[in-house]
């Protein structure tokens, strides 16, 4: 643990703590530094990928009292880059007064999908049939009720496609679920949507209450990770649009979300063939769908946050361009870093807005991402084109 | 004297050293996090603008040759947010391998209004007529050849306004150079230019000798500070600005510039009544004229400063609106920090992107900035005045 470091911040600017130390963290430090802000990051390590950007940085565990109790002295606002803080710390925080956005109120429905499920339901808000399931007599109760279209989840803890299994059969199902139950894994199931694409509707909220949307992009994820999005989304009606935009406004308040939420949605046919959409997950902070803010929207999600968490009136979300479509840059099984390739993709890519956060390669990690605006509607196939051409670039040293 | 900081690089990524610790250094700092890097900065303050945000500071001088050794050791690049390091300091280095840019033999002209002077006018650069004023009859001579319209400059140091003379008569004329010589000021005069404008024409220029121009834009200046960039400069002929383009590019090229040059010009009329240009200063670093960038190009004057000063292809710089305006925030004498003002900044303005530099207030002060893009070229005027009245609110909480 280092102390905090007070010649960070500006004589009168507000002091925002955040708790995590990876790309989100490092891009809100981007944006505060443009606000005239310095963040203050609780960091695991010195190399992470925010520490090695920030002025003030405290080393420490996020789920240790006496380092998440150090790193929030004197904060105007402690957030966020995960969802993985102990809510009882969070209490114990707010209870000596500290300013925690979002709240553990909020945040449990981030981090517990049954509990997301139950409360989106409790709104009205569209979500596929579901049923906790603390046993196989529960699993086979739920397949049959679904005609066996069953999708298995983890309640806590997963992400990037960790922690959902999709059992091809009930005795597939029935194996996994005494395996997950033996292991201690608290589980959902809910009924698979055979969805045309996915969509994310981004939001910010400020504890005052004011919610400013986000158009709605279209993602696209593989193994489970997102490596696409696509704002807007292309192909939508007004219609549906509007509706993804109140969807998430209505979300963040009602869950009582604070900064910025992301409602990850499926798009599917209903059964009189019209375009519907059903809530898949929620991420309580920036989020991979939002990365295009940063160069395709007057304001990125990264200052958004930043503004909602100390309860600053939220900027303007229009787009600066016809369209945006950023590309994940996912660590290849190829030697050498994206640093040797950065030339030769700028030369050949002049208009790609290169976002790396500083990481160590691992094959599948998030190392970066690219985002290119392009000028007009029609450019939608051709700037996607280019994106993921970047992007793999980056990631491979191959086009 | 603090070490330097190797967790703050990722692996893999080049080190680039900034000798100087201003608002100029912070904002490169903004876009180094975004391509994956981490800068050095020389500061000469642990709480100074740059200092506050970047992780990896060494406090120093930059007219000590230990400070400067050390601060550039292991660096990829070394560069700068003023023009004010000792030459033989920077010759010295590159004796000892460091890849310094730009170098001396180009800052000489940013530094020295004569050598400047000459210099263009040898390539065919449009400048006023000039001379050394190294006697009060040198002065005398030279405001009989250009008809009494002398504008008297001391060589060295001016910025800001600071430096420049406007004498009104032979008689001021006198006892200005008469004062200014004995105490040892080197001193240049030029012929009034009677502009109706002025403008900016920034590029890039990369040490393999690519150049990349930005659009030309209006600027304004009030007592001698930049106040407010129009971009690009509205009423312009497509003549007119391709020529301050090619102006740009080719002063780059032929003084050896690299990274970011700003060349201001003085728009006036010719003879014939046609607009003509002439370069009034050059500046070897980002820009305040360039701060609109951030906010209304692909790429922004401070990503590819560090592009160029790393010999990386250079980025896009087309704009991503008709029109965009940056209005100065400059310290009025009220009391208060513009974070007292800026929830109410924002609640009228949402579209403004606020630029703040961590900077302590000071009458005058350039404490930071403000950009808004329109939608259409016909929203300048609008533009123009929502710009305004935001800075204004920001440096004074009125409008």
């Amino acid at each position: 643990m280092t102390s905090t470091n007070q010649s960070a911040h500006a004589s009168g600017a507000p002091v925002v703590v955040v708790v995590g130390d990876g790309q989100l963290a490092r891009m809100m430090h981007t944006e505060a530094i443009e606000l005239g802000l310095s963040l203050r990051v609780l960091a695991s390590a010195p190399d992470s990928s925010a520490a090695q950007v920030a002025h003030d940085v405290v080393l420490g565990d996020y789920r240790e009292r006496a380092d998440l109790s150090a790193v929030a002295a004197g904060a105007d606002a402690v957030t966020f880059d995960h969802e993985h803080v102990p809510n009882e710390l969070l209490d114990e925080l707010i209870s000596q007064g500290i300013n925690v956005q979002p709240q553990p109120s909020a945040l449990i429905y981030a981090q517990d999908k049954l509990h997301m499920r139950t409360k989106l339901q409790e709104i009205g808000a569209p979500v596929p049939p579901f049923s906790a399931i603390t046993s196989v007599e529960d699993a086979r109760a739920f397949s049959e009720s679904v005609g066996g279209k069953v999708c298995l989840k983890s309640r806590r803890g997963g992400y990037d496609g960790k922690g959902v299994w999709f059992p091809k059969n009930d005795e597939e199902l029935n194996s996994l679920v005494t395996e997950l139950l033996d292991a201690s894994v608290d589980l959902m199931a809910e009924k698979l949507i055979p969805f045309e694409r996915e969509l994310s509707a981004m939001v910010a909220r400020t504890p005052s209450g004011q919610t400013q949307p986000w158009p709605v992009v279209q993602s696209r994820q593989s193994g489970g990770i997102c490596v696409e999005a696509v704002a807007p989304a292309p192909d939508m009606s007004d219609e549906l649009r509007q509706r993804c935009e109140e969807l998430s406004a209505r979300v963040a308040t009602e869950l009582g979300v604070t900064g910025v939420l992301a409602v990850e949605l499926f798009e599917y046919r209903d059964e009189d063939g019209q375009p519907a959409i059903s809530v898949n997950e929620l991420a309580m902070r920036p989020h991979n769908t939002g990365h295009w803010t940063q160069d395709g929207c007057v304001t990125s999600q990264f200052e958004q946050h930043l503004r909602a968490v100390l309860d600053l009136p939220l900027g303007d979300t229009r787009t600066v361009a016809p369209v945006t479509v950023m590309a994940n840059v996912l660590g290849g099984e190829e030697d050498g870093t994206p640093y040797e390739r950065v030339a030769e993709l700028m030369r050949r890519f002049p208009e790609a807005k290169v976002h790396l956060y500083g990481k160590d390669v691992r094959p599948g990690r998030k190392i970066g991402h690219v985002n290119i605006v392009g000028a007009s509607e029609d450019s939608v196939a051709e700037v996607r084109e280019r994106a993921q051409q970047a992007a793999r670039f980056l990631a491979t040293g191959s086009f």
